[in-house]
């Protein structure tokens, strides 16, 4: 295999499995635009009598609906991930697959989660032979102990959108879950006992696989409105009991944190963002669903109701938090791929200024302009990040691959103010390291780094660290938190026990390879 | 020219200025889509650093954004038609293409209306080349009598969707007005002084254009919503003064026809449906703006109150007389390619289940099924009708090209009951003729035609025949009826006087060519 060094020192192979790679070249260099390439282009879908005539697209069962779209042997499979925890669809599909002696597959899902762990088996048995897709838990760990027999690609969420419509990732039949649909195939995730809020994920599988299947346990009365995943796509609607469970879709208990190192935190980057030049009238920012995340949503609501200051829009992950900031009028409108909760799932339904973006209007690099790019904040999480302000999001120091990429990159790249929100340590191993074991999101898109030792401006932002020269906040150099760091927790934690196999590609928004996974020694348990 | 005969007995050409040409096969046959061909695709967007870091895309004026577009001789340019009469957009465009001696264009708008004379002007001084879309009134006229250098080419609304997105009609720069964009070119058409509800038609354009140049008045706050247009798809927006006349927009004065026999003509098409078989709760219709068809709407508003019957949703173009129902509760549903009036845009922009439906969701038969595929019942215009129920929508007997297609020939096929509501005759005029002077849409797809002089049923729908047979409604044949008129009227009128020279092709929403219309004698004035 032959590798070259990308433009982070990082090693990566040239191609894998005959699929020919491009190193990445920095962050905003993205080498496939200057290719004069173009889009994939689907197949005019040969028009069914039934679709002329406007009969049901209704199958008889799940299985029906898998053997009509004709899937076989060594096709790609899509799923989304707005039923989280929660999702019965990628199980219940890949056991009909192996029912039927489906062999081969690769399944492209926008995410996966524990309870996901049978995909396992299906791994196992031959069912499954690769993964283009966030891995969360249990099938990260045993992809990770070489499990595996192709390489995974994870891509963030604008570069899943980038991938397909591209070509590089080429859906053959996507399953879509859908907590509300009509027997032609219109479908939205807002009503029903599995509502989940937007669709966002799975549009772009819509428009681009050559076969769609909705999998539905909530059929309604045709047109399905409001329309996220129209007919126009849908070539068959299954329906099955239940499409997931309720408590894993949507959480009742979002709850801040309550770590008081975690709190701290927190209300140290909401000051951050308050002195930064980007804390002003029609500011935007984007939030998530984890314990920091909310308290600097809490904390910066707080400040804005002081200061009199209006938000234009938050994008991205809409939960409680971020429905009481617009309800309150300190946030014009809800940009959303994503909730969380039931009342942010209600807010979405019936609020005209809180509208779903597909994940191509949220950060799709091969877009002519997508909302990343014009968010002034984004506070983002890390399992490590090191002295080059580069971020892992997806291995730990032990090497297992444990978590997806989500938007992290995205945002990184288009907010203007990108910063990284982390304790300096987790159970005595640090989140500050000399070098990551993984890069996910480059140094040169991280702006700012918070943690209970300091903040560390990133020596790029000369602006910011002139902005900041006055500040009472602990701004410190990264060095220095490290060092400090370094103290608490002993040193660097041991190297990971790595083999030679790359068993997952991390490619960057733009499609060029940022990193590689290796095998962990030892055995998945 | 080699020419062949369609199905319909209509010789057709098999190539036009080196495009071939497929003869219409018949109404469901879709030969295009059993040659395995794929869909249009676009180039992958070079990455603007402009892009990736947010700026905007405003350029200086109009002018600017032309320029900027790389707009160049021989290339196709497309609008759409949502400002009717009151659009100043195409001929603005126009205006500057001319001074910035741009020749030899094609221009590809869903519709071309009176206000357009102007672009005549534009084809006589070579700007422009030919048109690829519906010209209603002068400019129609003007290329009746052979002043156009191309071959027109029409479309049905289905129809031009299709031929952009499977790579027919390809556009090089899309100007979409918009009533109400952002900076980034995010756009609706349901905010400012120049409101005219959905964008509907315009999406086809955003979506498959190599370039996209938002046209607006009436810049707001980023991100405008909601987003008909998105900025994911959009160059550059260019700011004008006014895009359009509000007086030619919408209508303040949508009128229920006043003439006694046309009244009369909508009551028994009215009662036609009422004892058809598809006349009960969750039914669903189309309807227009145009005198009778508002008639029919009411008396079936009045009909469904008096009956009991609930529609599940109206299709297509919608007035405040298509709200007033949704609000009594008799329809639950508002799907809206287009609205008319203020009343409507109101609703559109404010209830939820009045919403916006891309042309490929109304009526493109390319794709896997749309809504028109879905429809009860859709009632009709003509300027003429044929003793085979072909139908005319596009020229008169004498030949002049002064309609555009609409979405008529997509309703007749798509509905399950196509009825076709006329005069008999006009002016002395028959309206049903022996054989119409150009088929718009073939006989195949119209269920009923209903006049003045009684209703005659498509012998091909027994089902129907057998359904009426016991009916108090004048339900009479086609002969018959034809018979009657030619009493009135004293004989069919004179042969329209047209040279060899093919002026326009008229094409069915399969891509096929149904007919042709032929240059008249004589002198455009």
């Amino acid at each position: 295999m032959k590798f070259v060094e990308n433009a982070l020192g990082r090693h990566v192979p040239v191609e894998i499995e005959g699929r020919e790679l491009i190193p990445y070249k920095g962050a905003f260099t993205d080498p496939i635009s200057k290719m004069a390439r173009r889009k994939y282009a689907n197949p005019i879908p040969k028009s069914h009598p039934e679709w002329l005539t406007g009969e049901s697209k209704l199958c008889k069962n799940l299985e029906d609906a898998v053997k009509r779209s004709g899937l076989s042997n060594g096709m790609t499979i899509s799923f989304h991930h707005h039923l989280r925890n929660g999702d019965y669809v990628v199980n219940m599909v890949l056991n009909v697959c192996d029912k039927l002696g489906i062999k081969d597959l690769t399944i492209a899902p926008s995410a996966l989660f524990p309870i996901h762990k049978p995909v396992i088996d299906y791994i196992r048995n031959g069912v499954v032979r690769n993964i283009h897709g966030s891995m969360n838990g249990p099938v990260g760990k045993f992809v990770s102990y070489g499990g595996l027999p192709g390489t995974a690609v994870l891509r963030t969420h604008g570069g899943r959108v980038r991938a397909i419509e591209d070509g590089d990732l080429k859906i053959d039949v996507a399953f879509i879950a859908a907590p509300c649909a009509d027997d032609y195939g219109n479908a939205n995730g807002v009503y029903g006992p599995s509502a989940c809020g937007p669709l966002a994920y799975s549009y772009v599988d819509a428009m681009y696989a050559d076969k769609v299947v909705i999998v539905t346990d909530n059929l309604v009365e045709y047109p399905c409105l409001p329309i996220s995943i129209p007919s126009t796509h849908v070539d068959y609607v299954g329906i099955v009991d239940k499409i997931g469970d309720p408590e894993g879709i949507v959480s009742g208990t979002l709850r801040i944190t309550r770590s008081p190192t975690r709190l701290y935190i927190a209300n140290l980057a909401a000051k951050f963002i308050r002195e930064s030049p980007y804390y002003k009238n029609n500011m935007s920012f984007q939030t998530g669903a984890g314990g920091i995340s909310l308290a600097i949503t809490k904390d910066l609501g707080e400040f804005m109701e002081q200061d009199g200051i209006k938000a234009s829009f938050i994008n991205g992950g809409i939960t409680k938090f971020s429905v009481e900031l617009f309800k309150r009028g300190l946030v014009r409108k809800l940009l959303d791929g994503q909730v969380f909760d039931p009342v942010a799932i209600k807010s979405f339904r019936d609020d005209l200024w809180h509208q779903e973006t597909p994940m191509t209007m949220y950060a799709n690099i091969h877009s002519k302009g997508c909302l990343v790019n014009r968010q002034d904040i984004g506070f983002l999480g890390a399992t490590e990040v090191d002295l080059d302000f580069n971020v892992n999001v997806n291995t730990h120091s032990d090497g297992l691959l444990l978590h997806g990429i989500g938007g992290h990159t995205d945002v990184a790249a288009g907010a203007k103010l990108a910063m990284i929100v982390i304790p300096s340590y987790r159970k005595r191993i640090p989140v500050l390291r000399k070098r990551v074991t993984t890069v996910t999101t480059p140094g040169e898109t991280i702006d700012v780094i918070v943690t209970e030792l300091g903040i560390a401006i990133n020596p790029l932002r000369k602006d910011l660290i002139e902005h900041f020269k006055n500040s009472k906040l602990p701004i410190s150099s990264i060095e220095d938190i490290y060092s400090d760091v370094m103290k608490i927790v002993g040193g660097e934690p041991e190297e990971p026990k790595l083999k030679e196999r790359i068993i997952a590609l991390i490619e960057y928004r733009d499609g060029t390879i940022i990193d590689v996974v290796r095998q962990v020694e030892g055995q998945y348990n």
